[in-house]
């Protein structure tokens, strides 16, 4: 695209997140936890969870449907389990609690699982398994959605079901850690969005028109009637609705909710924390994590690819990129940033 | 195929097991269990992991790679977490003592995580979390393999790096429990092999040569030298190949082993077990599961599709109807078990 770019620094963006969320009625604190979990999502290239999400966010607590400073409750625990209510607070600052909270009692007890209720959107969800990597820990998390965004069929089905059920996990390593985030459907529907803008069609085996019949029109998607999109697996895609179903349990059946439609924007978020210490020791965790790593990037590339990497690897590259260069924004971006801004009587230039 | 296929029923074949590992050295009661896995698998129709394995299974104990009635033993435990040295006995009896296990803990502390060491073929890894959710908990297992079952590639490689690293989950509902059991690779060796036999092509978007080139052409893939299969995820491959580095980490590297090539068919099984009681309540949770599989099942299919169904039920389905009518054998399946039977002393006419 031709668009204008500008380039503005992650402590730039981190500042107007802040600015943002403490106008909102955040406390300070949780409106820095919510700006760099955003800002980190930019700096690693993942637009669609990054900084952009500032407008979403904004209007959602004008709306109500965010309530900045609601307490997040532990409603149900033992030793290693817990039910957290999240209060439609910011989910930046629920899933950060529960981080918390599963990390404590896997350190106390070896493993840990958590669950939400009422959370809202949690952003980039491996950001929240990366840090329980960053303690030494192995991190497993999962997240669903409320009946609103059932873009997704179940294999063989030509109505949603299910949303696009992102599941991640990370493991330290002696360098970075290995993180992999990855939704279970063959595409995210902002990306369909974002190709329908640009009068561009959808690759091949992504998405069907509201009959169950494969297209590659973004606008035979939107319709009306809407369209669907298809499960990972392309002609294995079983598969891929059988992970939706397995986010779908973790994140959400076994906290006691039933299926919503009511909000937007929830996510259903659950935790689960590994203590490799009373296993094999979390030194040898660690080393074995390296053979690993070791192992597969020795692995020679396929013809068009130029090298192999762990999961992960080329977000943080990109964030060390980023760091020193800026976060590139559309200036219609910016232009959203700043009307998002007036609205709760900020006035911002970018 | 014009193959002449037997019909033998469920009790002759299990009857049969029995008899091959009692006459291995196995005691009765692991004779019967490991018997009652393979006939439950052919059942199902996965033949892959059914009986067509006593012959595999014999000549493993022949040459000294499984031990029957070898211990298996806890050597590392807490609350919820254990290590289960499996000292190459059966897989099945290992398996099935790691869901005693897993059971026992996750109902007396809410959660509970189990990983295996020298554990040999588990055979069906659907079958381990159906008998947990038999019990109305949530069962997640994985299985990764030793270095001689690499045929898959990282994303973007060329050579083998991974097995095809399944993984399950099953949960209860008032019905039929949900049983997950998939690959996280394109497709089983095995079946390359009968489409080699066949003289028929492989999909495309399964296997590449030795360059790393695409190719359907089962020789290609066997050569030498030889090719490798693609993980999961056709262009989002990443998808398939970070799926099975999660199984790699919760089947083997918790339980602070090494990658190994010593073996042919070492399982590295990890084994996740929650009770829904302290969350939410068991009964809660099956009414729950039920909700979610009475919206799934909802679904009006696409075109091509006859109806939508919840993982496992078509296996149910094939099991009821085998239980009727017998198991399809083909001959030469017949005659290899018969061969093998000889091998041990049993005169056997199928």
């Amino acid at each position: 695209m031709d668009e204008d770019v500008r380039r503005l620094s992650a402590e730039r963006l981190q500042r107007l997140g802040e600015e943002l969320f403490v106008a909102c009625g955040a406390p300070p604190a949780d409106a820095a936890l919510v700006a760099a979990e955003l800002v980190d999502a930019s700096l690693m290239g993942l637009e669609s969870h990054g900084v952009t999400r500032y407008v979403m966010y904004v209007e959602e607590v004008l709306a109500g449907r965010i309530r900045p400073g609601a307490p997040v409750r532990v409603v149900r625990q033992t030793a290693n389990l817990a039910v957290v209510d999240c209060g439609l607070n910011f989910g930046a600052v629920a899933a950060s609690r529960m981080v918390e909270i599963a990390c404590a009692k896997a350190q106390a007890a070896g493993i840990a699982y958590v669950v939400s209720r009422h959370c809202h959107h949690v952003g980039r969800l491996g950001g929240w398994v990366q840090k329980v990597a960053e303690r030494g820990l192995f991190g497993l998390a999962v997240a669903n959605s409320s009946k609103h965004g059932h873009f997704v069929v179940p294999w063989g089905g030509r109505e949603g079901r299910l949303a696009t059920n992102p599941l991640a996990f990370a493991a330290p390593t002696s360098g970075r850690p290995v993180v992999l985030d990855m939704s279970t459907s063959m595409i995210a529907e902002g990306k369909i969005r974002v190709l329908l803008h640009a009068g561009q069609q959808v690759p091949p085996g992504r998405v069907q028109d509201a009959d169950g019949r494969p297209t590659t029109d973004p606008q035979r998607f939107y319709g009306p009637p809407r369209g669907t999109i298809l499960p990972l697996g392309g002609e294995l895609g079983y598969k891929g609705f059988g992970l939706a179903l397995l986010v779908e349990i973790l994140g959400s059946v076994l906290a006691g909710e039933p299926l919503t439609d009511d909000f937007r924007y929830i996510n259903g978020l659950g935790l689960l924390a590994i203590d490799p210490k009373p296993l094999c020791g979390r030194r040898r965790f660690r080393s074995l994590m390296d053979q690993l790593c070791a192992y597969i990037t020795s692995c020679p590339p396929a013809p068009g690819h130029e090298e192999v990497t762990m999961p992960g690897e080329l977000d943080f590259r990109t964030k060390e990129q980023r760091q020193r260069d800026g976060i590139p924004l559309p200036a219609t971006t910016c232009r959203q940033l700043e009307a998002v801004a007036a609205k709760v009587g900020l006035e911002v230039h970018l």
